[in-house]
């Protein structure tokens, strides 16, 4: 059968990107006691593709994808799986992103009650020749109290769901798990998100909030703050982004730096 | 050309709705101010498909709906539409949905700053033979404070914006503004919502939601009386959603009711 | 501390549900072969409410639930957590829905490639009082194949993604697989779909769509066919929405019956 | 009242962004013609903040976007609202997001038809100091025909809708209509898609589609050729997604290039 993908192009144009997206995968996330934990995966996956090709093998994208079903997963094998489609592709490039809710279990602050939190987490990873790049992105949501609304109050402060979003670049030679960027960011909201809060819990968050005040933008310096001091990070971003209670729309503060 | 789609069909079943989906069209809303609002409807249009043909004609539902661009529609107009509609298929039945973003103008409550608050609603009509079933729906976005969170806490309380949806029938002799139930509905949480508050107004409705603690389930119940005390109302379904803000997820509470 | 859920409601409203939505889960589903499938589940949960109590008591609902944190999952226990909630919080009524995408293997029909296609599946449960009812729905992509554009034209016919959207109830002495209903319902549309197709197979689901073309409602009076012969269904209902790629909306057809 | 956000800040982190998001608003938008055309915008709008606030002051930009309300814009007025809300809160850089639906009237090829497509659009500003960044996006929805499939079949071949997405930055000097996007580039595809068409337009399309098979690669390098052309034009982003029809999931190509 001939090889229609494979045919002369003469347009002189090498693609920057060609290959899949919005494919589901089930796969495993390394957890720091050595277990692993079972995601559903959203994966999109590409090349660049040589100006002498028309076209890209899109099936040994998804091949290459379905070989790593409910297979263990860290960036080192992120790193394998474009080795492995540079190869197959003959390409310079390879290009993916890992999209998957992560659970971390909770204990509550008064009563102890335990239940898991889930984090939307992404790996993303570039290879380029033999550089590889890899991101990791975690959103965390947040409870945060109003500094202003509540200064100006005689009493109560409007208060709301928020979420800091951040991703961090770090060599190959070092490592992060999710955990250390939730554990490190988690506490620069008013409070802590809990699935689970019984009354006395409750009460704790509530008043912890009120005496914690943050505007998004308290968040995304303290923030800054932390990425900065841990020598492992050479790039970071991070965004915190409130639905606003008071109004229908949404505040948010945004900042990236590299070391 | 052969009418593929008026073929006889022998599997003798009569299909209850074929039809279209997530249409974009552009429209005009009466304003009880005798004007017209330019929206963005999101339509879907179906009827039903007699036993004896394989296929309905999808695209009558299409001309019949362009020819209503940029045209004023109120449920007089939606009833018009389902009759071309029947009429142009041979239906017993047909029936849509549009769905649209609605502004009304609001001041803030100290400063009296004025700006433009969206709405989701909904017009949804069935025509049956003869019989015509009109349902308006609207999504009041409120902001609510927890009765809980405040009588266990010293000081502060959460909340959170959340969103009241209703959805009523009346008959063909009455008619309900949009407006109507958004004024009747929106004072049930704990404050309104603004898009614009300066920092009087935020003062006024921090302490307004302090002093008004509200559960979802309060918010419904309230909207139940309110809705049941509406004699041109013959059935509604009220829910009001909260994105808890020390959650990561909503609380809900749902009612419904026909006289 | 005073518990404001449980005081004493003067408006004499029974609310017919409140609870939770939109709760993540990991949990394990029942495969036919004896093992268990890791999923994440996405869970509203909710029981109805006294008219005497103000607020029903939310936490206890995200208790329940994350007692079945990975834990296995079939329709059996999806009535225990009901009983379980019912008990709880004293209600007479309680509801669950479970959205959760499930993965079957699939070999392509001519080079016997495996991969992995992912349908989005779900599990809902009412318990009224000792009544228990209990759902199956099923998402399953399909390939269609337009019968007028293939019949009016010289060469070639437009062809689309669909998803056929089953629901199905069975009794409490009955049981169906979801592989069942993909197995019985995807063979309907023109050819199925694979997540990973070799050259050859590609040639050969081309070719069986063309010999083979169906209108939505053609797939949704098959799916009426199939589902009415199996006496273990007692009520279905099935939509098959299509993609339409000459158009910028969808086409759709939907039916519903009860034993 | 005490001005919280205008308290000074001791972190020393002048922030890139600070701002609102997903505020909807009713504009007008220049149409060729000399008339407007009404549209439903969804806005972001930010600021940079000095080191020395702790916060921005939110509602500056939306009284600023409300006085845009229903007002007719280009990006002539893009600059203006960033210029306007430089001033008001004394910031180096502002930034703004508008994305729209825009109808654009089509007729079928053969029939010659009315109807009205919708495209989703974006208008994007920065202000640094200055110097202002316009870019203009657009989504256009096509039909694409697989040549693989059809060159290794019998008969048919498979094809689907996809969407050519494209970002274009062009000086002040300059400007450019969304519908000279859209005309360049719409025939790019395998053939146009239209909201209506009637038997002998579907056989045009169809028969079009099929003499004329695209793969993604060839839409995205045809757009490079064309965008590359223009002299206007001194930045651009083009990608093509395409929904396969015979697979679960997406394939896409993408370039971007500066002059």
């Amino acid at each position: 059968m001939k090889d229609v993908q494979g045919s002369r192009d003469h347009r002189g144009i090498t693609l920057q990107k060609a290959g899949v997206k919005d494919i589901y995968l089930p796969l495993e996330i390394r957890v720091p006691d050595g277990s692993y934990q079972p995601v559903l995966a959203r994966v999109s996956l590409s090349a660049d593709l040589s100006h002498e090709c028309r076209g890209t093998h899109m099936s040994r994208f998804v091949e290459e994808l379905y070989g790593w079903s409910r297979r263990k997963l860290s960036s080192i094998e992120v790193k394998e799986i474009l080795e492995a489609v540079r190869k197959s592709l003959g390409a310079r490039r390879a290009e993916i992103e890992l999209d998957f809710r992560y659970f971390i279990a909770k204990s509550t602050p008064v009563s102890e009650a335990m239940s898991l939190l889930d984090y939307e987490c992404q790996f993303s990873g570039v290879l380029m020749e033999e550089e590889f790049l890899f991101r990791l992105g975690v959103k965390i949501p947040l409870h945060i109290l109003c500094p202003c609304s509540r200064e100006i109050s005689h009493f109560g402060a409007h208060n709301q769901r928020a979420v800091l979003k951040v991703r961090v670049h770090y060599p190959e030679s070092a490592f992060i798990w999710i955990e250390e960027l939730v554990s490190g960011l988690e506490p620069l909201g008013s409070a802590a998100i809990f699935p689970l809060l019984k009354r006395a819990d409750e009460k704790y968050v509530t008043e912890q909030a009120y005496e914690n005040p943050k505007f998004v933008e308290d968040v995304v310096r303290d923030a800054v703050l932390l990425l900065r001091s841990d020598s492992r990070i050479d790039w970071f971003e991070v965004e915190c982004e409130s639905a606003e209670s008071i109004h229908n729309h949404s505040a948010f503060a945004y900042h990236s730096e590299s070391r």
